[in-house]
This record gives structure tokens, sequence and C-alpha cells, in this order.
């Protein structure tokens, strides 16, 4: 695999340097460690901050959803690792506005550790810190372990809905049963049809044969549930889509937004064809499709493969979806 | 190399249901060819309207820019195939508001052939309309014979242009001349990883050796001007620059805006350290950047490859690429 990078060492900082000289009017690095992005007019007094964080090699996740009506800040680690203690505590300070602040990340060991110490320290220095974490990867573990999932693309839905509710003023206890509120509601499946590089080992991070795809991978190549076949894009989405309508329990009547989420390289045309038969099938189970999203929203570098995502609907969590954001990579108005 | 899709004959007319089903509400198919996408709202009273086109698998090119601000039409081929002059003629009638319609695509020879039997079409109904040629690679032939370049992802500067002089209600020949204006100070050069694969055939457009990489490369894989082994980031880089500073006459003091594509497969990432890299190297030529684009503008379904495009600035150029546009697949406020 080919990359388009100088020393591999050097990725994630020359990375982070272009998204700070293409967007110096939206974000900013707020001190010496080059690792933490903060939103520009960070931190914003009396509103509570939200700090996400974890690996890089995921564009636009983590550091493109730190924006107005979204993140507030983002720790980032090197390529598929956990930022480091220090580094979550110190973007909680550059966000904190004295309303306290949410941690908002995936559910991977390295982050919850990482950021569990962050809260510690934050506590030493009276910051009030919440922390809930993205899960919604229904391959990942069944539903009687919904706790342990770990945390895809799906975690979009709750940056959104979160970073909506501190925009308009909510205390950090409504802020944090805002977004757990959403993760409860999410549910993700992916496929995977070819592995991701390291850019440090320039190895690929497993083998699929050709004519193979892997049903509920990770967005770092976990294993899913099922190796098979590559199937047509109307039994992908079906499979999908059957998993996440069980797992969310939805029934007719209900109301959705639908992600569909390419992981790297695969093109935006086969996510539109996916989205088509998304929208067939839901509409066949009697649901009403009120937000849609097409397009990369967490990726695994140059993996290619797709996933879903369904966030059930009510009042609150639309008015929230609907809210402004805008950040390098996002923007609704 | 693995796709998502399901007959490959139905992939282009899948796509497109995709799109229309996602975005009911920002563009519509307005007759019986399912090939054919138009605003919304089209067409628009007194206002004129701009049509374009081109094959299938280079999203967002071309059917992502049709909406307020941007492209009024689009007519729309099979993979790296033009529309039939009969698209291009309905597209034309469909965005027709009385103001004239300007052509603004891609100078490929299929396209050319059939947009200008469209315009004969077209005379005959009493439509006016003027033809403006997208034709920034500069890889693609010396600047002798710039009028003979192909058309690549700098077109987007001019449908932004043009679409914003549209909006405001210039007249046919003021839209026709913002877009050659445009066109005339914009340059591209992209490099290519990896080939790309064709739905109907399955197989790879080219073939390039490990290790190795096209300077030059096209957006359908046409050969570029150099292969050799793959570079740094920051050489690529450098050899693009420079060639798009020579062939845009730049001098210290110049003003200019800066897109940097992804072809398909290359992780945002990379995109990001090329832009890192192309800002060091633009402000050591004392040039002004004013405007930034980083993300997929013009892909090669899933090729590997990046380019970056250059548009010399006045004011009258930022002012039009400043104004608010908005697509499914673009916004700007």
């Amino acid at each position: 695999m080919k990359k388009i990078i100088n020393k591999p060492g050097d990725f994630v900082d020359e990375m982070i340097e272009g998204i700070v000289l293409a967007h110096p009017d939206q974000v900013k690095i707020p001190g010496d460690d080059r690792r933490i992005l903060v939103r520009a007019d960070a931190p914003v007094t009396g509103k509570v901050g939200i700090v996400t964080g974890g690996g890089s090699g995921h564009l636009p996740l983590f550091k493109g959803y730190v924006g107005k009506g979204l993140c507030s800040g983002v720790a980032i680690g090197n390529v598929f690792s956990s930022p480091s203690s220090q580094q979550c505590f110190e973007a909680t300070k550059a966000v904190n506005g004295g309303a306290g602040v949410l941690y908002l990340y995936g559910n991977y060991g390295g982050d919850v550790f990482n950021f569990d110490l962050a809260a510690d320290l934050a506590e030493l220095d009276d910051i009030e810190t919440r922390t809930v974490l993205g899960r919604d990867d229904v391959a990942s573990q069944p539903k009687e372990r919904k706790h342990e999932r770990r945390g895809v693309a799906g975690i979009m839905f709750a940056y959104k809905a979160a970073g909506a509710a501190a925009e308009r003023g909510d205390s950090l206890e409504q802020v944090a049963a805002v977004a757990e509120d959403v993760v409860e509601h999410t549910a993700t499946m992916g496929i995977g049809l070819s592995p991701t590089v390291l850019p440090t080992t320039g190895e690929p991070s497993f083998s699929l044969a050709e004519g193979e795809m892997e049903v509920g991978i990770g967005i770092h190549g976990e294993p899913g549930i099922h190796r098979g076949p590559l199937e047509t894009a109307d039994a992908i989405t079906d499979r999908i889509i059957d998993a996440l309508v069980k797992d969310l329990e939805l029934v007719p009547g209900d109301r959705v937004a639908v992600l569909v989420n390419g992981l790297g390289a695969t093109p935006l045309e086969e996510l539109y064809v996916m989205y088509r038969r998304a929208h067939q099938v839901l509409s066949e189970h009697g649901l009403s499709i009120e937000k849609k999203y097409v397009g990369e929203y967490a990726t695994s570098l140059e993996m290619a493969g797709a996933s879903i995502s369904l966030l059930k609907l009510d009042d609150a969590r639309l008015e929230l979806l609907n809210a402004p954001a805008s950040s390098p990579f996002f923007l609704e108005v």
C-alpha cells in the first residue's frame, strides 16, 4: 500500500499542522502540546465544554468534530493509539468555561484509562467532569453486554446532540444526559473489504482474500461476526439494516436518522447505492427517515468498506440534531 | 478490487436514485430520464441556468455541484462516459429560466461533441447557450496548447464563481465571462498511486508497480508526464506547486485559492499533510492564501492519489468564491 507521507513518525503531527494551517479561524492549538486542538473561541465562558479524543487515522473522527455546536476540544493520539492522560487533562483545562466538561469518546480500553486519569486530575483542579462512551457497534458484543460495545461512526450523532445542548446553555448533567440518551438509541454495523495499513509498519492490519468481506468489522480492523464471500450492495445493506432494526427494537411508525459512512477507500457512489437500499428497506419497515447523512464520517485510513448507523429519534433528539453546527469537516445550518 | 455494488449495469442509476432519495429537498429528476438532475427549485425564472455533465465515477463531480450558487443541472453519463446530446438538451430545457443557459464542463471529446449538439437543439428551441470548458490540468498539454487541456478538479472554482454570478442576476454573457475568467486563472496537477477499476469490467484502468507513482495523471487514469518511484509527501507537493506557480506565472504578492483534492482512496490525513506543505511553499513564494479547500472534490472511484489546484485571485473572483452555495455535497455560508 502506498501512502503520501513523509517520515512515518511525523505523520500525525504534520496532519495536525495541516488542519491548523487550513482552518485557523475554526480551530487552534491552545498550548505547547501540538496534539491538542480546541475551538478557536475556547474556552466559552459559562458553557459546558466537551472533550473527545482517541487515536488518529479516522478523519473526520475525532478532530473533525471540534467546532460550534459540536465538541470543544480533542486530545489526539498516534494512529490507532490513545492520547495520554496528560493530553486529555490539558484539553480539559483549555475548554473549561466554568460549567464543567463532558468527556465523550469511543469505548476503547486505552482511551478509557487515560480519560479516567484525566478526570482525576481535573477534580484536583476543581473542574467537574462527566463521561459518556460511544458504544454503538452492535457486532462487537451482543445486546446483553451492550455497555461493553466499541464506539464507531454513530458517535457523530452524540457529538451533534451534546454539542447543541452545550451551545444552548444546558448544565453538565443535562449535556451528559443528552449524550447518554443518544448513545443508548444508536446502533452501527460495518463491513470491511480491504485492510488498513499503519504508516509506521507499512503492513496490512489483517488479510482478506480476494472476493471476501468481513461483516461487523471495527474501525481498527477488529474482527466482525462473519467472514464470507462478498455479497451485493443490497444483500449487505439488508444484513446491516436487519441487525440494527432488531437491536434498536424499531417498530412501524418509529422515526430514525440514518448515516451511511465510508471507511476510507470506498467511492461515494457506492455509499449512495447503499443509501438507496437502506431507504427502501427502512421504508418497508414502516420507519420514517427524518435525517440523512451519506459520506465519510469515521474512517480507518484507506480501508475499503462502509458502515450504517441508525439513531432512533424523538422530538428532543431531532431538535438537537437539527441545530446548527460548524467545524472544518462538518457544517449544518 | 472489491466493490459494494449490485449489477454493474445498474450502478449509475442506483447511485442517482440514492442521491435523490437522500436529498429530495435539494435536487430532483425533472422528467422521465433518470440521468438528469436539477436543483429542486429549477427552473429559476429570470436567472441564467448552468448545466454541467460528464461521466460518472467522479463524485462529488459533477452531480454534487447542483444547487444554489452552483450549477442548475447535470446530465449524467455512464462511468467515465459522456451523457448523450439528448440528455444535455433535456437538462438545458429543465433549467431554462428565460435568461439563457451556460454549459460548463470539462474538456473531453465526447462531452464536447454532445454538448455542442445540445446547443444546436437549444437554439432551435430559442434557448440561448454559451459554453465554457474546464481545462485546468497543466500536465495534459503544455502552456502553448492550454486550450486543449483536460478539465479536472479545478472546475470547482468555476462552478462556484459562475454559480454565484448567476445567483446575483448576471446576464448570460456575464456569467460566461466569469466562468472563462476563472478557468483561465486555474491550474491543477495530480498524482496517482493506484488504478481505478471500472464496475463493468472489474479490470484496473492501468497498472503501476509497487512503489511507483504517476505524476500528472488524469481523473480517468490518463497518463501523466512522469512515472517514477513514489516520493515523500513534501517532494510530491513541491513538484506540483512548482508546476502550478510557473504555469500561472504567480509572483510575490499574488493571491490564491488552494484546493487539495483526494482522488478517492487516499485518506484525508494525507491530504492535510500535503496541504501543510503547500501552505509552507506558497508562503515562501510570497503568495497570499485567501481560500482553502481540503477533501474530495473530484475523484476517480477508488483511485489512490491526490491533486492540487490553484486559482489566482483578484477581488472579483474572491467575492464570487465567498458567496454562499449549497448542494448535497457542498455547503458554504
